[in-house]
């Protein structure tokens, strides 16, 4: 424990909130932990955590405090009894859920005299405490600017604005992507592992070649922002006829097609609204707007 | 011109077969070029390529031959009529086509004498000649060790195997994890753009958000290979309740979810098939045998 740093209570000992607790010790913050059942906390309190009697004791014991619960739900169900103790404080809260409920959470915060940022962790819990980890968090400005030096003990502190609802819609969009993308590998693994070529042979390649994908999806970024999709590198019609090739390839091989056969449809979608010619990106058209281009 | 160098045909002046002109003459190599059309061919005649009458011509020019054209279709169009002289020769085939045409073509190659590599190309045009960029090969061993010093003026030159149809496979699986990624990630990009977030804006933090998802396919990729998908990071179920969320705020901003839809299909589908604790890798498992987890 170092007294200079701010103390800090970590409310929910899930595997991502020990995790955080553990990051914040490490760290050598003051932590006070609180969780409903109280055998969550016996490693945290061996690492020098305090472990709060009373969702109300861990909540006086520190200007910050965080919560991380299942959800929505969960977080009023302990903090709405002891609402009155949060003012004055600062409440971080790295739920999961919609921007809809940062939306609400942040304003009965605000009823009841709390500070609050809503935050999305984008790392599983053995990644939590590493700076190149991204926590997301969205609320105001200043209230981010005091707490960021804390929060910098769970990962790097992004701060996405004063809309306290952006946490949680980045977060969604970046989950998206994830699982597209992890969808999108395991395919692949299935198809090349047809002919017994293992998935750690091929995924280093897959890595690799994420990163050429990077480059288009930064080219991309600004021909969405401008509105214009110049296919100069590839084109629309261009990727229709390659994925037939992937599309017939793992249907040879009993791989389910039920991925490619809804990236195929949506390009299709995008030649019919006339972007035949144009690069991939115009693909944000169709999705911006389903139904559209009837 | 270095005459120390290797001469080079290449067969089929589109864009594609333009960039690998242009790569082989950059880096001095007596370079022959032919085109159905000869108006292409005309750039690359001014910085220092032979334009060959004929594709008799152009392939009694140079010992290696190196062809890019719309289809297979297309290259037995070429080739056919001059396939007497293929002979003692080396064709390397970067047509777009799938492993059983890789195959067809390589066979076809053997009867008449000449050596065979079939190739795919990892990035767009203007990425050719870059060290970075992955060309992929398959075929002989021993012709790919001969050729490998003059492949590398087009890319980093990998070799996946003897089996010449592990080119287009690769390539296929690749292109498919490609258009996984891209479309999930313009599905985010519609979503906080609905919030009026530039692309621009959200997609370096997409791109740090990448590197953390190579990971979890790098750790998946073992749990593939091993047939166990032990959940500590994050299991299926997870996954799922989170997934209603990107549903949710998407469908509320009038975003098309057929792709996040299809994504949960597949979890729900792992769920069944008793991957419920299982982490995201047992997906694989439903995709490799679709129908089984009835």
């Amino acid at each position: 424990m170092n007294s200079d740093l701010q103390a800090v209570t970590v409310v929910g000992l899930g595997s991502m909130g020990s995790a955080l607790a553990a990051a914040l010790l490490d760290r050598g913050h003051p932590t006070t932990v609180w969780n409903r059942s109280a055998g969550k906390a016996q490693a945290l309190v061996e690492r020098g955590a305090r472990l709060a009697a009373t969702p109300e004791e861990s909540i006086a014991a520190s200007p910050l405090i965080i919560a991380c619960v299942l959800d929505y739900e969960a977080l009023h169900t302990v903090l709405d009894p002891v609402v009155g103790a949060l003012a004055g404080k600062a409440l971080v809260n790295l739920t999961s859920g919609s921007p809809e409920q940062a939306h609400e959470a942040a304003a009965w915060a605000q009823t009841h005299g709390a500070d609050y940022l809503d935050g999305a962790i984008m790392t599983t819990p053995p990644g939590v405490g590493s700076p190149e980890m991204m926590f997301l968090y969205s609320g105001s400005d200043a209230v981010f600017d005091v707490h960021r030096p804390t929060l910098a003990a769970l990962g790097d502190p992004l701060h996405l604005g004063a809309d306290p609802g952006l946490a949680s819609l980045y977060d969604a969009a970046l989950l998206g992507l994830m699982w597209a993308t992890m969808t999108g590998w395991l395919h692949g693994i299935a198809l090349v592992g047809a002919e017994k070529i293992p998935a750690t042979a091929i995924t280093p390649i897959a890595i690799r070649w994420l990163t050429a994908v990077n480059g288009f999806l930064t080219r991309y970024a600004a021909q969405v922002d401008a509105g214009r999709y110049p296919g100069d590198d590839a084109t629309v019609d261009v990727q229709i006829a390659a994925i037939d090739h992937l599309i017939h390839a793992a249907a040879d091989r009993g791989v389910d097609n039920a991925l490619p056969e809804v990236l195929k449809a949506a390009m299709k979608r995008a030649k019919a609204a006339g972007h035949g010619s144009d690069s991939y990106a115009s693909l944000i058209e169709v999705l911006k707007n389903p139904g559209d281009e009837k």
